[in-house]
């Protein structure tokens, strides 16, 4: 078995396919339109990817409960400072540069619409 | 940037590795123990994928409140038939063979140790 996708639940798709192009680089590779079941999914990819992030939106959903036990997904960069220096400037919602106790700083998170955190991690 | 990494955090951390890698193939590639800052990162992956599954463990935390807006992480099957009745057979708790509507049934979903949906989708 291979690693396909991960899927989130979004309660404004185009606010969502704006961030995560405009903040991350991802692109739209498919979109299932079940208008009439009520959802639709649509499918991202960043550049050089074979796995996609997968926006389930349920028509007329509000916001979702998030709660505490997902974490995130976490992005490689090949130009983390350059990128969390563009990020922040976009005006996305970014933490600080952070890491582990006893590490130097390699990552932070951006926040999505709907408050996932994305992190972005430099590539060693 | 390049998909890395999905993380979830989870309340047992040998029920979760136990699961991971006999339901669905994952093996262990590499640990972070900062125990004395209270917690573990476990990250595992499956056979010939460059990304990982990140499992975070809290020590001392009890069980996660999972909301409803994290959906699911999914693998692509090559032995779709075959997987699912190994896993089924080996006692872990899946749906029946789903299909979106006005699609022949492609996918199931297995639940680990702390709830989360992984989705199994049959590769085309």
């Amino acid at each position: 078995m291979n690693y396909a996708h991960t899927c989130i639940r979004v309660k404004d798709l185009d606010a969502s396919i704006k961030f995560y192009k405009e903040a991350l680089g991802y692109q739209v590779t498919r979109e299932k339109d079940h208008s009439d079941d009520g959802f639709k999914l649509v499918y991202l990819a960043l550049d050089g990817d074979d796995t996609e992030l997968e926006l389930t939106y349920n028509i007329g959903h509000g916001a979702y409960e998030l709660g505490d036990g997902y974490g995130h997904m976490a992005l490689y960069s090949d130009d983390f400072e350059a990128e969390y220096a563009r990020i922040k400037e976009a005006g996305f919602e970014v933490t600080e540069l952070m890491g582990l106790p006893g590490e130097e700083p390699h990552y932070f998170f951006v926040t999505d619409p709907d408050g996932y955190d994305i992190e972005i991690l430099r590539r060693d």
